[in-house]
């Protein structure tokens, strides 16, 4: 299995530091979570049935035609190689590690190819994977170029998948309201800016003819039903979201200032800040030494990848972690 | 998608009656939830990392030396014919729809046996999946035949798969102890005895290999946070468990005799009641006219399936519901 952030338990055992005692930086999840609300009494006991709910608020909130629900985003990323015959797959790299090893595993031939190549590699691909924006780089692709591939692909039986886990802070980016057209597959997470990655929810915007293999693939009730009840509120709280988003807006710009500051010069998105630091490994023990977790990317984008602290407390002891590094790098 | 049971929203709009005046017996689920814990504040947020103290409760009350968790034992359905070269599949039948129906899906030549000539068509087959006890008839098969057949199985690589789903009831039929031996798989579901089938939460134990392959297909965080809680609370709790079955069983004896007060034969575990009703369709039609959701099996074990009624005045719904069932067929 890859390696992920989030894997504070792997912190505590090899740091010998108790849970508690850590500010987890090793994650692009928003650390103000979406309120959890008041579940309905029989959301544990019953089998979750099909929610029209919470498919009305998230077609209304993601402005997509059509979608299914998915125990996360992981999920699909494993379905989708399954339901399609072994072709030639072009995954945008560096990128969310589990696209490639999930074709790779289904029997598919991968290229990783950076996001400059992307256009050039598209005649000699059948489906072609890609974060937008890109975690960790950042990297975006303009909607209406992705349109443009869609067509491409589409004509010859292909598909364009676009993971879209961390588009929430930049809507008018989604390619989400054209995900009915043949070819095009949309992924979106309920983790990340929502702050629920405990929750195991995702969608999936596409034709609903793909829809419909991919629900039968999946098999009933793959989500929760507090997953269901939660979701559907989180995703239909427009005041929620709007505050949200200039909150995390700040925090995003917050995080870049501060490293700017140490003399870091990181690119990524409002939820996580990337580098491509040269003493990964160093800077990563470094930070563990002050309590702090963050994500050392070994492969792909090797770097360093920060998500955003919480507390006033939490951003102050990450400066001064990043003020002792510094000088340490000048000693 | 195959039709189960606990699909209410299907009665409501048939019938036009809101979900609130429904008695739902169409599944086997307990129908008193173990009470549901307070919550870590940061279950919905953090990325649910695998959790010991679930593993280890689980591995208590299962008597199990190795199990890995999954999102309900549906996913382990799913997955384990995805984790095998096609090959011969015997299923003993009747028995719940969705194990054939995945082994078929994956490309396996499915063969649907009766219990009686299960061990006739062990030697033309390399894998058999058995559900026991049987959901719906009841049926069993003795756990030293059971290993026995394991033996043969596992001799010529082959798997023996035993869904526990309903087990829980019965511990000492289970065959969970034995499950490190090669060529042995055992599901378990907390969703059917702990009331919890909203939670998502079941095990696979067997030979720490195959675990391993199946971990790496279902790929991480399959298990939500709140539920490896809830799950690690309810499995450790004994006192809960030991109270439990007793209740259980009164229950399950007085709808069996409730049903043979008119005059209705049925077999099953527990937490549900089977017969192979010859007017199954109107039977179920007369339920629903007075307010009872009852599982209509058309195929497989043709006939009607009904869970345990809760409170005292369900039962006696149910019961006034059947005095009129029977007075019509006398009619």
């Amino acid at each position: 299995m890859l390696e992920h952030g989030g894997n504070l338990n792997d912190a505590v055992r090899r740091f010998g530091r108790p849970h508690a005692e850590w500010i987890d930086l090793s994650t692009g999840i928003n650390p103000q979570a979406y309120p959890v609300p008041v579940l309905a009494a029989n959301c544990w006991h019953r089998l979750p049935e099909p929610n029209q709910i919470l498919i009305d608020s998230a077609r209304m909130y993601y402005n997509a035609p059509h979608l299914i629900a998915v125990a996360g985003t992981q999920s699909a990323i494993r379905a989708l190689p399954r339901v399609r015959q072994p072709c030639r797959v072009v995954v945008a790299a560096p990128a969310y590690a589990e696209h490639a090893h999930q074709w790779q595993q289904a029997g598919h031939t991968v290229q990783e190819v950076g996001y400059d190549a992307l256009a050039a590699s598209l005649p000699h691909c059948d489906v072609m994977v890609i974060c937008n924006p890109n975690n960790p780089t950042g990297a975006m692709v303009a909607p209406a170029v992705l349109l443009a591939w869609v067509e491409q692909l589409a004509a010859r039986g292909g598909w364009l998948v676009v993971d879209e886990a961390f588009g929430d802070m930049l809507p008018k980016h989604s390619v989400a309201a054209w995900s009915d057209r043949p070819g095009l597959i949309v992924l979106r997470s309920v983790g990340k800016f929502f702050g629920l990655a405990g929750l195991r929810l995702g969608f999936v915007a596409a034709h609903q003819t793909l829809l419909a293999t991919l629900a039968d693939f999946l098999g009933p009730w793959s989500v929760s039903g507090p997953a269901q009840q939660i979701g559907a509120a989180a995703l239909a709280d427009q005041p929620w979201q709007e505050s949200m988003r200039a909150a995390l807006m700040c925090a995003g710009e917050r995080l870049h200032r501060l490293l700017a500051g140490h003399g870091i010069n990181a690119s990524g998105s409002a939820l996580y800040q990337w580098w491509p630091e040269a003493h990964a490994e160093a800077f990563s023990q470094h930070m563990a030494q002050h309590g702090i977790w963050v994500r050392l990317l070994r492969h792909g984008a090797i770097g360093i990848r920060l998500g955003l602290p919480y507390h006033e407390a939490h951003w102050q002891q990450l400066d001064a972690a990043l003020v002792k590094w510094s000088s340490k790098a000048r000693a």
